[in-house]
């Protein structure tokens, strides 16, 4: 997608100083310019880098003055900083907008309906019983199967799996092969050894302004419903099995795992391939640190953990502190040890 | 799919007290119930919510005697636990078996045969001389490559890719977008600094009445075969790379990964995010605890593993008993250096 | 595929001994061979399963004298480890060059090239304005979006996911569903609690002889570009963040996860479930453990580090094994700490 510099101006109510026909197609940091990229100065701390950008236009601050030559067009607003993230989101809309309509060939089946304004890709599948809000992209490759809803404006990346009966909010985004809705790892151990199947009959409901990232997986509940809640945010590779519910602006990093029936709070942060036991609860704005393994349920609201098992921050660094000290500290050991010794034979 | 409470009492050989002709198209927990799903009482300490559920019918033991007044539907059976198992097990089956025939379009290439009552979804590709057994379901969106042998009533769920030359034993389940046969992970480092690839040219073969969650990954062997053997049971995001050989009925948990070569034994338990190092091998019924990192081989069976490294369970315990209890350690260490001085100092 | 032995004995300039019309159609070790493999003996340590092994044929070296009778066909040659390679580096290039031309269905947007001698399998999705190189072999079940370029001879597996923007240098390799450019994971905390999404539009860069395994996903870059340098090898199950640079020749094992906006030097080696935090630099030529936790920049080449926190891995396993002896040191501070006591009671 390409806009001129006189077209940007005007979305940002800003003043050119230079050339207005130039074309921008990319954004970079001013110091990772290129032609045909915009970029933005804010900062006076950057300031030489505008005299040096190879990007095309940068957009400043109303009361920049410049001390030496400009090779850029330069866009002048109220606050640069802000104008640049107006644009980028304006930039993405418009992206994002570009896909509507049915590409073919792809399948719908019975009883389905699909809103207004939708982008159905190549190759996407949508099963029996559907409920397709209106602005809705379902991308290539995709598979969506029966009776399930998925509300307007969502979108759903492709090679995206999501299994029967999944409810899907307003304004959801799920990213590349992620699967929601397959079996909770249930099995009930046999006389023989073996393992029976137990029945996964529940589903997955993810409720407004979820994001999913790409290749994670997210299991239905064995009875009843596995929830996400308004505004979670999930990265890739992320875990979540099933009957777990995760409580509202919750984030999660990637790589981490969340077990079977655990409650998440709300507005709680777990960083990066952390490993969450099952049946658990934890309190609201708890704070998880990367790798850590949380085994038990936390009920004070706000704490910072780390480790595996995982326990107050602080005290898990100094506790880390001294493992590294560990060599020394034996040796201290030794010597008040080798002193005993020799005072306990002088003694004799 | 829906049932009737009538025939769902026929099915359980039940007798009903209350209407026999509400739907029912759900199952919940007793507690959990909502109009249109069934639920059962089988423990007298649940009994007070048969009193307030929501649900439409509860399977209930032949010797119930309500002591008020119930407003769903009963249906008295020998073993309500028993009878309700039962229903779900029917319920999961009749809908697995409500798939079957061609979907269009779809790709099945030269040489390939597909046995009786199959289900082949819309964009699902097979490729040469491939044999599927009866029974099988292939979900849309799927790829199977060449040569490429599936048992009867195995399914192949949403997005799976099947690597040319796998073997797939009867009854087993892959779910959506797991990976089967892709290269193992083998490079020689060259003089340059660069690496060049080894040829990966064995297979996977996956005995019967294996489960694989979603989004996992099964390496091929180098030469050979890696190896599933029956009743293994595998979750969601799990690595097995090339030449691993998994013994029957072995439980693997989400997000955990085996490196190449090593041998697990039968009936082991790993638990989420564990990993385990290349060319070792693992006695029997071995319990590896959640996040462990296993370095050796362990030839007595039936230990509990913990840690990273790994090792028993208990004195692991104890020695991260002792690690949150360092500071106090270094205290007392501190403690006697103290005394020791002030005795050394006394002494002179 | 299969070769006769002649054919075979042509290719690698050697003699026969045996029957040369026998069809060979896979590899093994010649103490796992069975009829239709072909195995090789370089070393007299396996000289004994010459004598008994299944394979139809056996590459030895020229003065390999059998002490006695051995059934398989034998091809002399040169070195025959050397040979036993080179024939399997034919296989495999032959089992790839089997596949060309375009299988339908399948989807080509506006403007988009594709070179000469390229596989577009069926159900394959490409957007508008791409440019495949020549020699291109796109597996059915992929998606290309807009935008983007693949160099010559590089091999998209099934369901591989390529976001708009990206750039795939040559001889690269992308194994099944894994998913290259989707959205970094930044967010922006707002006061009431809510995240607001940060556009994400960079894109991702894989120079030459990149080697991505399966269901592993590599972010774009918030503005910018994510990299990965020529000669890296990735397993399956990795993430790498947005605006991360992995330099040439890293190889990266299974399930390990790198943090946005990271620099990975050249020819390091990362084992698997590694973690490495944000916004740090590492020096070439690091090696760092099987799940370690890396928190900080590297600066010295060549270390090799271990444990979560990293750090020197000698000094790690020696902390490692005290933590192990954690209980005796224990012991130890309590039998000082009583025989204290009673010194100071005698003392009194």
């Amino acid at each position: 997608m390409k806009f001129t510099v006189s077209e940007i101006a005007q979305m940002l109510d800003g003043n050119i100083v230079g050339d207005e026909k130039i074309t921008i197609d990319s954004a970079a940091k001013i110091e990772e310019g290129r032609p045909g990229c915009i970029s933005f100065l804010a900062n006076s701390k950057y300031e030489s880098y505008i005299y040096t950008t190879q990007s095309s236009a940068v957009i400043v601050n109303k009361d920049f003055v410049p001390k030496k030559e400009v090779a850029a067009t330069l866009i002048y607003v109220e606050n640069a900083y802000t104008a640049f993230t107006i644009l980028l989101e304006e930039y993405q809309k418009r992206i994002a907008n570009a896909k509507s309509g049915v590409e073919q060939p792809s399948f719908i089946g019975e009883n389905s309906q699909v809103g207004d304004n939708c982008y159905r890709g190549a190759f996407s599948y949508i099963g029996k019983n559907c409920v397709i809000g209106d602005g809705v992209k379902i991308y290539p490759n995709t598979y969506l199967g029966d009776n399930i809803e998925i509300g307007d404006y969502s979108v759903i990346h492709p090679g995206v799996r999501i299994y029967d009966n999944t409810i899907i909010g307003k304004n959801c985004v799920i990213f590349a092969n992620t699967v929601i809705g397959s079996d909770g790892f249930g099995f009930a151990p046999q006389a023989d050894g073996t393992y029976k199947t137990i029945p996964q009959l529940g589903n997955v409901i993810l409720e407004d302004n979820v994001s999913v990232g790409s290749n994670s997986t997210i299991d239905c509940a064995t009875m009843g419903s596995t929830i996400i809640r308004t505004g979670v945010k999930i990265d890739n590779l992320v875990q979540i099995a099933h009957n777990v519910e995760i409580g509202k602006n919750t984030v999660i990093a990637a790589q981490s795992g969340i077990s079977g029936s655990t409650t998440v709070g709300e507005q709680c942060i777990v960083a990066g391939q952390v490993g969450i036991v099952g049946h658990i609860t934890i309190a609201n704005k708890t704070k998880i640190g990367a790798q850590s393994g949380l085994g038990k349920s936390i009920k004070k609201e706000g704490l910072s953990l780390s480790g595996s098992p995982a326990r107050d921050l602080n005290e898990h660094l100094r506790s880390m502190a001294l493992v590294r000290r560990l060599p020394e500290m034996e040796e201290r050991l030794k010597d008040l040890e080798n002193k005993h010794e020799t005072s306990d034979f002088q003694g004799q």
